[in-house]
């Protein structure tokens, strides 16, 4: 590493984003970035290997405290409380800090047809995993992956309506009750 | 078009997947497949735009299919009643002489990282489908989206299960167990 910048990584973020936002994801380089953070090329892949890393670098951490939560949750927990448990440790990363950056990265992703596939495979992989640390706590194939991909299923809902422009609730309470409205549709 | 030669869409489509396992999907050329098929690979153009299409052409009619059972359903039944009549639907097209074709299709598309992105989509596809449908029958959001996903989710274990090497029920009993495994997964 070499010279210690304040902040860099969350310059280069909020720089990116911008610039995806206002002149496009496909048309903004990593030299645009860098200029509009103060700082250099050179230091931006210090931590991400690409622009597109911009977006994406905090999914194998969101999808390791998932599983965490989800390990931890009391041996007595049903799948799907154990999911809901890993679906509320996400709360971490999607504070109201982070809702306005969470917006702005959505409407770059749904314009780009290469991100949304990215953000598919980062669904997928997360749902794998999710029904992976299911199969560890002891419940069987197919429940574990019927638990797991109606988790993912709510994150994706509650995610949608957590960035909606006119949201104001936490995440926290609004994938509680996408949790609370799939019970009851499932069951009416 | 021009001469008719007796069902040459299904020649090539076995003589494709027959390829894809044996020398895998990216070495196998539709010169290969038409030689195979015993045709030429300007007929495989009059049915495929490329080889890819051989393992996905069947999408659109696929999706259509469910959300014109979903429309049918009647006016009474609740949105998971008319994702599970969709669900059903696809019946038509997975029965027993279509599975020795899904079963190699499904191990295709797992060893390829591009055939699975679009799997991926199409899916994402499909939910998003299949939530419109159930918005046009007055079901509101998030709750359309919430139950299209969560049919999605059914829909691809169910699928998963249907083309295991033991199974042997028919894909209707299956998709219907997992739904009911889904509402015991989330009430219990």
């Amino acid at each position: 590493m070499g010279r210690w910048e304040p902040d860099a990584e969350s310059r280069f973020r909020a720089a990116a984003i911008e610039l995806f936002g206002e002149v496009g994801y496909d048309q903004t380089t990593v030299a645009a970035i860098a200029e509009r953070a103060g700082l250099t090329a050179r230091t931006f892949f210090r931590y991400f290997a690409d622009k597109r890393e911009v977006l994406f670098n905090g999914s194998e951490r969101l999808q390791q405290t998932m599983v965490d939560a989800l390990a931890r949750a009391s041996a007595e927990a049903s799948a799907v409380d154990a999911i809901a448990a890993a679906l509320a440790s996400a709360g971490d990363f999607f504070d109201d800090d982070r809702r306005a950056f969470a917006r702005l990265r959505s409407s770059v992703i749904a314009a780009n047809a290469d991100l949304r596939e990215r953000e598919l495979i980062k669904m997928a992989t997360l749902s794998a995993a999710l029904a992976q640390a299911l199969q560890d706590r002891g419940v069987s194939q197919p429940d574990a992956s019927l638990a797991a991909e109606a988790g993912v299923a709510v994150f994706r809902v509650a995610f949608v309506q957590w960035v909606s422009e006119s949201e104001r609730r936490d995440y926290v309470e609004i994938v509680n009750e996408s949790l609370a409205r799939l019970r009851t549709l499932v069951t009416g």
